[in-house]
């Protein structure tokens, strides 16, 4: 019997609705590189669904490309990015940012895998008090949203955020590999407006929220905007069928679609959350995104093991583990009902 | 009236049996990042095709991305990748190679866009001779086939080519973002096992024969092997979905379509060429892949411009201009058909 | 009054020998680039002071040079550095490291900033284990001898790091810049030959021990010989003038000097260091090497101040700050005995 | 019997008057990186030198270290800079620009080593029209003055190529590892308040012109002057005994004696030329500065190679090669003599 996968948000191919797109439009002949009708089509959504006629959105395949152009486009030699210790680029992207030359300056964050403004505050401070020529100059903050644990940060948080980060010079970069389940979970009170105002760059993950694959990247900051494409090309980044990731996008922002898909998958995490906390399992790191950590008894995730894939994340103790489970728009209720059923039935 | 397109090869999306595939395996649970069943059958294909079960194969989604990855890969700090003035690497991806901290060594090539063996040894042995450690030390050579200008290599070259490169130690790559018109060429004698053979690493171009994207990389040398993938991964090359490139040349290496669909566009451009030739155009580096040169009189391009969409190459003197016409797996014989008559009206 | 110099153990010139040396030998005429018979003289003397003959010695011109250059030399791109969190490297060089295109892999490090053989065992076992191709993977271990604390490494972890390192595949590199105060330090049991057996390569730190500039890079691991001053040459770290640091070492290692000089630096930071304790004073990372790191009440620093010049390490409390006294090669008899009646008067 | 030595110009060590000074302050107690009152001394005297007091004046230890120092602080990711096929940076310094992540765009020049604002315009021009972003950014321009060949450029040719840098947004930065030499020729108009107002960058070099090494970089450009320092340290650049550098360049310009010892090696140079000359022999790229290069009969170098060393530089013909004989501040007049007395009697 075939496994039911919870493991990531990456499992499956895309919206129907985008193969349909791509299938309809396959032998239409387009410029490359981004410079056709439908990356054009996209991105004016994007900037109207931002309220931002002065944004650039650019289109790339992935995160960790999309995080080290970025990061390399903005950074001058000696400057650091400043991130969470469990930041994606600080541990999973094999130093890609290192790679362009530049310190990642990871910080300790609590158990809800946030940093804060005050940190950063402090982290400036010394480095003028103390370091100077002789240390890495932060040059940008870099935040997820949702983070690696799947909690959000608010609308105060971010604001606060891109506070600091005027204050000492720094740009504000939002990664949003996960975007869509952010900005549709139940406590959440950022918007796309919000994002291109308080932030310098942000971008709004495809591959994870019903695409095969791409990120649409919104710069506000004009410092940013110059030349970014040559970056790109530089980096491998610069699609040549690039209207693939247009046409995906376009299907994305048109009617909500982005949104309601990202909405259902809260939905469903929702639901295995409340069995699981039925059940007494301790859930680090709450929140109301397609991620669910959860600190289970081994004997019990064996026994689920045997139907569902789920992913591993660390040893509790000696007779637990935490693992993650995740939605994404492509889940099927009958699968959430059968996992919630196995869950109850342990 | 929409413009007929023979600008490049990459001006539509994919073979629709490609398509057929991604929407038939499209709901599908995989693993991500290229370990999921398709791309290990796909790469068993590539295994067989170039009867070398030894080769490792990985699935990239961008000719930039894959030269950039594997000559990092290859090289030392302080070794440089010899190449053809007019090389994909030396002029035309942002300097990919140097963002990674290698220098292209750009040698001159003849009209056909070729460099051989000789020229590779003079510059070593003039290394050995003067340079030493205040020089960049050759690490490896770098070959496109076709070359930029549709021209072929010769297994004999090739072969040559490679000795060369064994006798100083430098590794062989040879870019084959078109390979599959190469191959096809009326005058080609290469094979996919010389190419395994004669090279230490490789690659298959997708995304300009009939792919929505992808290049499929064969590595033969047992040192390059080594830790390829978490260099892939450094430089944003893994795909999340990388089942996406293994469904593809999936199809693509199913009962040869690869060849097939890359065979037809080099008739198509023979069509044209033969056109051309009655016309009395130079054709400078006659070659027989799907990329033709012509050196035509300006206001001939001006006439054809305002039907078909050529791209610009080189002013040849006051009243020439040098383009370039490409055909391609998607050509259609009634477009071809359109711009015979169109030369032939002149 | 011009205050007395403790801040650190670079303030003054070079030994008066290295200086007459120098004035002895300036107008004869030397090939350049370290190709002299001052550096060939100086490499000897120091292979027989590490009773090696096939060590690879080269000398450099300052710290942040000869680090950033072995550890691009000796990694591929997607390895990393692990490294004490205090380590040099990870704080002190803006990031020169990762300029060459390296994650400093830091690793939390008790009050005497020393790392374990068995921290480095659970990073690799857990890179093996869960982060593979997606994490850097760790290439070398980088220790510094002594720590920026002033400790030392015993030889029997000295060994038990570089077993660790040779079942992981790591290099160990160790940084000497203050290496003659820890090798002549009371309570030492590491030896240049201890070194060169227990290490891939390490350095003998001359711009802090009697010097102008200069370390003296001795390799013993054969891969990590090979081209090794074409990266030198890269990184700018081939001085024209080269014999100007082979007269230095040389002089260094005619008569012990080197070792002379050091442990005389150590009796003095003894006596400072008893004149503390006296008084009360807590002493983290207690050492016996010329570093004398203190934790005192503001008001005695401020009192101190006056004439004397110290560095500042950090903040203990609302009433007391750490900060670190140096002696060196240098340091004459008469300004120690006015610290120490200073500090006794206070 | 030794040979005498017109190889290059840094086979000896440094003018006497700096060895004395060095003796003389070799005990005082300094601040260190650059942070003493030596190099804020000779700071300011370069300023005066160049009548502009909001110059930035830095201090290193080495020509490539500079270069790469200064390239990478100006650069961003995508750009590259242009310089003469036979520079330095594209030549001579192990691809140490390209280790940073820039590409060097080298340039044809004539017989005399120079390129020109015409070919300068030339390349943007080309690059804005056709390349773009798939294509290396020009960003700087990289002049030798005097070349690698000797030759110099005029003061009519600097405010020319200044004014295209300035209209294509490009830095110029001057290498003068041998300025002295060109500022000291008899044909020479160009005047350090001239490079001062006409570069955005330049260095006083004096490795090569009486130091034991070091180069006074000048920084007029406000940009670039930014953060200056962090770069130097990233780099391995920062001297920790700087003054070390300040003292050397104190010297040099108290009284004129860079410009003195400059002069006289120009004479010495001249009375060689002259014999050669009067031999008939071929001096490609004529120049009155101190390098000369001629070709000459193989039996005759054989002849002069048994008493003196000069450089090989180029194979001319079956029976001739191009060598270059070399003049410094430390070059003898009995040496001279002596050469050309051999020349004679050829």
């Amino acid at each position: 019997m075939q496994k039911i996968y919870f493991q990531c948000d990456y499992a499956e191919g895309a919206h129907p609705k985008i193969l349909a797109r791509l299938a309809a439009t396959n032998l239409e002949q387009t410029p490359g590189y981004g410079e056709d009708i439908y990356c054009a089509q996209a991105a004016e959504k994007i900037r109207k669904a931002c309220k931002d006629e002065s944004l650039a959105v650019h289109f790339l395949v992935g995160g960790t490309q999309t995080n080290l152009t970025v990061i390399d486009a903005a950074l001058r030699a000696h400057q650091g990015v400043i991130c969470a210790m469990t930041g994606h680029i600080n541990v999973h992207e094999t130093g890609a940012v290192e790679s362009c030359g530049h310190k990642v300056l990871a910080l300790p964050c609590g158990e809800d895998g946030k940093i804060t403004a005050g940190q950063v505050r402090k982290v400036c401070e010394e480095h003028n008090a103390l370091g100077r020529d002789h240390m890495v100059q932060p040059g940008m903050v870099y935040l997820s949203n949702p983070t690696e644990l799947g909690t959000i940060y608010s609308a105060a948080e971010l604001k606060e955020m891109y506070a600091v980060c005027g204050e000492f010079g720094l740009y504000l970069f939002l990664d949003g590999a996960r975007l869509g389940y952010g900005l549709a979970a139940s406590d959440n009170d950022l918007t796309l407006p919000l994002l291109a105002e308080y932030t310098d760059v942000f971008y709004i993950g495809g591959t994870k929220v019903g695409a095969l694959f791409g990120e649409a990247l919104v710069i506000g900051n004009d410092t940013l905007k110059k030349d970014f494409r040559y970056i790109m090309k530089q980096k491998g980044g610069l699609l040549a069928k690039g209207r693939l990731l247009g046409i995906q996008f376009d299907t994305l922002f048109t009617d909500g679609l982005y949104f309601e898909i990202a909405a259902q998958a809260n939905v469903y995490a929702e639901k295995i959350r409340g069995a699981m906390e039925k059940k007494g399992y301790t859930l680090p790191a709450p929140n109301h995104t397609n991620q669910i950590f959860a600190e289970m008894p081994d004997k019990d995730l064996e026994s689920l093991g045997e139907r569902f894939v789920y992913s591993y994340d660390r040893r509790v103790d000696d007779t637990h583990s935490c693992v993650r489970f995740c939605t994404s728009w492509a889940t099927k209720e009958e699968n959430v009902d059968a996992l919630v059923q196995a869950i109850e039935a342990l």
